[in-house]
């Protein structure tokens, strides 16, 4: 396996980026979220996704001049219009302008619209409890997951993620309403594994732990059946109706077509209303009574782990970056 | 099926709570309120909860005479204290006291400690989406799930509610965290079925779908496995942390003395940002776009069957209540 230096991960996407049209302190920016994603142990939200990316800045969808804006607000609630610009940038803004009004006000939301993919959701979790704040937000998706009841895709996998800060280390939940993704689908079936629990149907409408019977049938289950399924078409609605943008359904179904996204983006601020060290403790309390891991456990280990050791890399998107910097130093 | 009118059920569940010591005009409301959950076909959350409430009044866990109130506040965000009172009510008026802060601030926030059991979580839903804005809540609960990775229940099904204002019926999302309530469990197994899917292992730990066997291991299932394990433990950190309340592990395992619940009113008011018909327009394209029921329909559904054909009551709850109201009519 393939490692880079953290920090060398984070210049030369920094590099890549500014070569492709981002403003020079923007491109810095994107590339400490995108880099640290794959710190975190989650190169299919960082790394890995940069291709993806720089092929939508090329053919026009994502405009790397655009800045997200407010068009309306109302104390703690505002809306904006991310006019297609970077999926990361607009989104970690957006949580921003979130936690400045939890400040002001307690609690704010943000709703933004017009947006792209957001890379790793929990980046924006870790905002808000790096910043001491809860954070709860979410994105809509291109169609990617049947409803329960139906065989065609028409929902999305619709990510979301809670947040809450916690001195030892803060429990970022980042989920999506799928029970597995597509690349987890094609990484078990790579691997010639079965999945763990049922992940979806196959083609005879059949629950399989199957991989590769349900990347054919294109029917992955949503988490907790029915449940899941409602959950993902609520989150929708609250993101396209608070933003104005566009819902799952009106979402291209190529990925590299996939812009307009609707987000949510909520920060409390407990300290506000109370003394920040009882929240502390009960949430520490908490951690200890389930025995268990906790979510962002896994992504803080990793985090250590891969700052001494070097992140790793997928090789086939490290040399697509490097060739973005250095047109000519990378053989084919 | 025993049918009782809608108007019959509500007035006397407000004699039989005004004679277990609610003052009246509370009286009326709580029954209102839990009479509609068994309108709404609900009755297990509704009717058949009320035997449960009068014991935990009469051994004094619940106090009739108490009223939530805030303790501390900051623009758009409240932590109220429960004072043990009773649960509808509470979470009743800290809804209405979010809802109030939306219309204010665009979006509002109360967190609700020290309360108990707030019979269907839909009810603060519908509440909300009848003021015509968003509404988010949920709660804790005494432990009964074990969290992914454990056997022991330390987790909550911590029931999660979303709700979206529509002309042409609401859409509310209301679902625990478990893949089936101990009562649906229990149904099954007493009609002899095995369940649709997967809903908990059995006394070897296998995954089963034999009702008895996981209600003999005490090891139903969370949504999505992992993740509803997650998102139940957020749930409960972001409760308990906001309201200063108590968390799961906290709460007595035993039903009736299920006590000191924590939870989250969130209501956000589209109309402060935009045009309600673009954000009703945008919902109602969703619901046709899944081509599938609804959050909440089935629910509407049943509350127009039940207003013309009577409620259907479980003929023990309704003798229990008849009884409070007539100690000398109802034999035994």
């Amino acid at each position: 396996m393939q490692r880079v230096p953290f920090d060398q991960l984070r210049d030369t996407l920094e590099r890549a980026l500014a070569a492709s049209g981002l403003p020079l302190g923007r491109a810095a920016l994107a590339a400490r979220l995108i880099a640290e994603s794959s710190l975190d142990g989650v190169p299919s939200h960082g790394l890995n996704l940069v291709p993806r990316l720089i092929t939508m800045i090329r053919s026009g969808v994502v405009d790397t001049s655009a800045r997200a804006e407010a068009v309306a607000s109302h104390g703690a609630l505002e809306r904006w219009d991310g006019h297609r610009g970077v999926g990361v940038l607009n989104a970690y803004e957006a949580m921003q302008s979130a936690i400045a009004l939890s400040r002001a006000h307690g609690i704010g939301c943000v709703a933004l619209g017009n947006t792209n993919h957001w890379f790793r959701g929990g980046t924006y979790g870790w905002q808000a409890a790096d910043a001491g704040v809860i954070g709860i937000c979410w994105t809509n998706t291109l169609p990617n997951l049947p409803p329960w009841g139906a065989d065609e895709p028409r929902i999305g996998n619709n990510p979301l993620v809670i947040a809450v800060p916690r001195d030892d280390g803060h429990v970022v939940l980042d989920m999506a309403m799928s029970q597995f993704s597509y690349g987890a689908l094609r990484s078990y079936r790579t691997r010639g594994e079965l999945l763990p629990v049922d992940g979806g149907f196959d083609r005879e409408g059949h629950l399989t732990r199957d991989p590769a019977e349900i990347l054919a049938s294109m029917r992955p289950l949503p988490i907790g059946y029915w449940k899941g399924s409602g959950l993902s078409m609520l989150l929708d609605m609250v993101a396209a109706a608070l933003s104005g943008g566009s819902a799952t359904h009106q979402i291209p179904r190529e990925p590299e077509r996939e812009i307009g996204l609707s987000q949510v983006f909520i920060a409390i601020a407990p300290t506000t209303v109370g003394a920040r060290d009882e929240a502390m403790r009960i949430v520490d309390a908490i951690v200890a009574s389930t025995g268990v891991r906790y979510p962002g456990q896994r992504a803080a280990e990793a985090r250590r782990l891969n700052l001494v050791e070097g992140v790793p890399v997928d090789p086939d998107a490290w040399r697509f970056v490097l060739r973005l910097v250095h047109p000519e130093s990378v053989e084919e």
